[in-house]
């Protein structure tokens, strides 16, 4: 049986500011990354967004950030891996105790914005993050770009990582996303999308920019909830992967199966 | 057999800012109150600083306060229930990842500042508070200033509850502090202090302001590291605890054997 | 001739967070307070709104708040009198260097939200907002609630100060706000508010809740943008005020005719 | 008649946290470039280092940083042309209403830490402060590495540029300053730094890190005052620069007389 999970980011509203629909993308994922207070959310805002995961069987992970509250945590920080690791640790925990005000615990880690896609490509970065989730606690998923230093990062570490794929952005051949500033980046069509994460779960391939087919190993696939465009995206692909018979499961449980 | 203990704010320093002597302090103490980033501290210090208390085997509690950096979290700030139950949550979190990271847990929680103050007189905050303390980990002790709407917060809740008296602080009648204001608040006299925290720990009495005799349970002393002549006045208090028989012990010992 | 100035708060978005809806708004209004990136705005921000409220002839004011993003400046902080004036002085230059981008000049200083309505009741806080005024440029007009101490602060220092009505707000028989608490502290009905800020141009004078007339003078009328119903309720008062002969002038040109 | 200026950075405080001599080290410098709130200062610093400045005479700049508190805006942050410009307008606003307070203005700008560095690299970063600068008063000096993007983006807008040299740097041959890593980065005697900033005034030239003589323009020098041993290396190079019969001279007067 195939089975892969969908993720999204939540709870990045701010005080009185809002930001997504989160009400709404809570039903169409299975696991949610859900900001910590640094590069969005606050602690109100936290504690809501766990109770709603709590309640519709979300798979909760933490989504650390940098301290970049007005660029969103979108901006290159040229941070120190000791740095990186206090900064990953401190929002680890803070989430974690909205969960275990909740009766329960984190699922994963998901670093957010420029701190993955730094960590995407910086080894000593990557460990850094990964050093963090195994000090506070080793049970915690590590998602990263699939194929990433931040997954091998994690995999050095022995722990359990998932790799993670867009499902609106196109690859190189390297399984590197293609840049955003090139043309042929991004995937608007919901269709075309949903056939790729199709054809990523069950062969665990994707067909790179330059039309070559590449492996891709694929555990969760990103999805946003900022506009009903990309809701009605999400649903696409929900539709698709039913009809391919492939089952959306929170990590947690995928990864146990699937080990 | 007396026993008290004595505990400190430590971890206060914030990125290029270096304050107190938390080398020093953390050697008469027995109980470590560590700023969680908000009003004090940032995740590199935290780290640090909970590093530093584990090899000293003092017992270590969540600090925390205002989202006021600028004024220390000193000053009065007019928060809900609702958000303060939700900043506490969010920096025990924080500090219990460092705690996790280094093997440990977290002995305590002690609001610090204005929201201590805040929550002494205030039911409804100090619910707040020990509503987050109940919620995030049932094993952790409060601590609020003795006879205070915070201890009786954290009472009713069934939560452990360590009652603190300050060594430098002239007390009313009525077991409430002197203000500041007063020309009488402060003793400045370290053996003064050090006799009047004795007669505390073994009477459970104090002298109040206007002479008479008031009752006071003591299971923690504030004292403050952030000068030599602030350390000078720890030594002088453990020296005269120590003369009279009374053993230093950190909360979770202590509660436990008061039981 | 009547004449009378519309002011709303503007410029309140940060970073990816929108907040407002500032380019209807600043259609309707003759006055714009901006908000000067403590309790909302960043630079980017403060840029565009600046160069919005040039290009449209809108007189422009520093709107400045408390040092609180995450509670929108609206959660009393208790500040000294000192600080209050360095955080105002603060803000106002901040703002005044994009007017100064735009080759122009501000024309107004209102306090935003708590410290609005702190500085309402507390001379000293009042006459640390006026100081800041004072000493930044004196050709500022300072905004305040109507008789209260903030204008009393500003007259008594010789500074131009403009008396500020709410359309949409019950008056105490002493020109205070009906606290919000009570029932009818709001005005709901659109017709009902112009037909009372009407009457508080031509006459000088408002019901009060009580249902006795007092005195009110009224320089400027705030008004609100952050939502469709708000844009249709200011669109209601200033039809109100053309068919009762009444002229919208910006703060600058109505407070030069009426001396 | 030679003449130089000396500069240090000033107001680097925040809240409880000091740091730094300033009273010492403004008697010894002819400028100061003060925080500006976002890597270091707060508005109470910030009124009391202007009134310090006025009183002793110091010319005054505007000192933008980063708005990275927790990294004291060392750490590059990769912001956009737009953003650098409005952090740099915002900032020089903010101390500009600081200066007007005391009925005077402010002589320069200086940006601070990763800013200033990367700033001296990127010539649309440079320009953006530049443009900053330009709108917001062009009577203000920039201040940039000698010979860098940063001076020559000003020189482009038509600015008053001063070029700054380190009396503590060795430079690579093509001027710009060896890499801190460099094990012959700093000049730690005093005596030879003294030497090498009284040649770079009377003769424009200074001794490479390879033993070269090159071209440096030097209008002002930057000094610290963040320790005792800081204090001695400014007070050192003050006797020389006397004994060599150089003026120590505020940039605004330099640049007039030298124009």
């Amino acid at each position: 049986m195939k089975q892969v999970d969908l993720n999204s980011d939540i709870g990045e509203s701010f005080g009185a500011y809002k930001l997504g629909m989160d009400e709404e993308v809570l039903k169409h994922v299975s696991s949610a990354n859900i900001a910590c207070g640094w590069h969005a959310g606050d602690p109100m805002v936290m504690a809501e967004t766990v109770k709603a995961a709590v309640t519709l069987g979300v798979g909760m992970g933490a989504h650390p950030g940098f301290p970049d509250l007005m660029g969103f945590g979108r901006r290159n920080l040229q941070v120190s891996p000791a740095e990186a690791k206090a900064y990953v640790t401190y929002q680890i925990g803070a989430l974690a105790a909205f969960a275990a005000a909740q009766g329960t615990r984190l699922q994963h880690v998901k670093a957010h914005g420029a701190l993955y896609n730094m960590a995407a490509k910086d080894p000593q970065l990557a460990d850094a993050i990964a050093a963090a989730v195994e000090a506070v606690d080793q049970e915690l998923i590590l998602v990263g770009l699939a194929h990433s230093e931040l997954t091998k990062a994690g995999e050095k570490r022995g722990l359990k990582v998932a790799h993670e794929v867009f499902a609106d952005r196109a690859y190189n051949t390297d399984g590197t996303l293609v840049a955003r500033t090139h043309p042929d980046a991004m995937i608007h069509d919901a269709s075309l999308a949903a056939e790729r994460v199709v054809q990523m779960v069950t062969t665990g391939t994707v067909k790179a920019v330059d039309g070559s087919t590449i492996d891709l190993t694929a555990h969760t696939i990103c999805v946003h909830g900022d506009s009903p465009q990309a809701l009605q995206f999400v649903a696409t692909i929900r539709e698709a992967l039913q009809q391919a018979s492939i089952t959306i499961t929170p990590l947690a449980k995928l990864l146990v199966s699937s080990t």
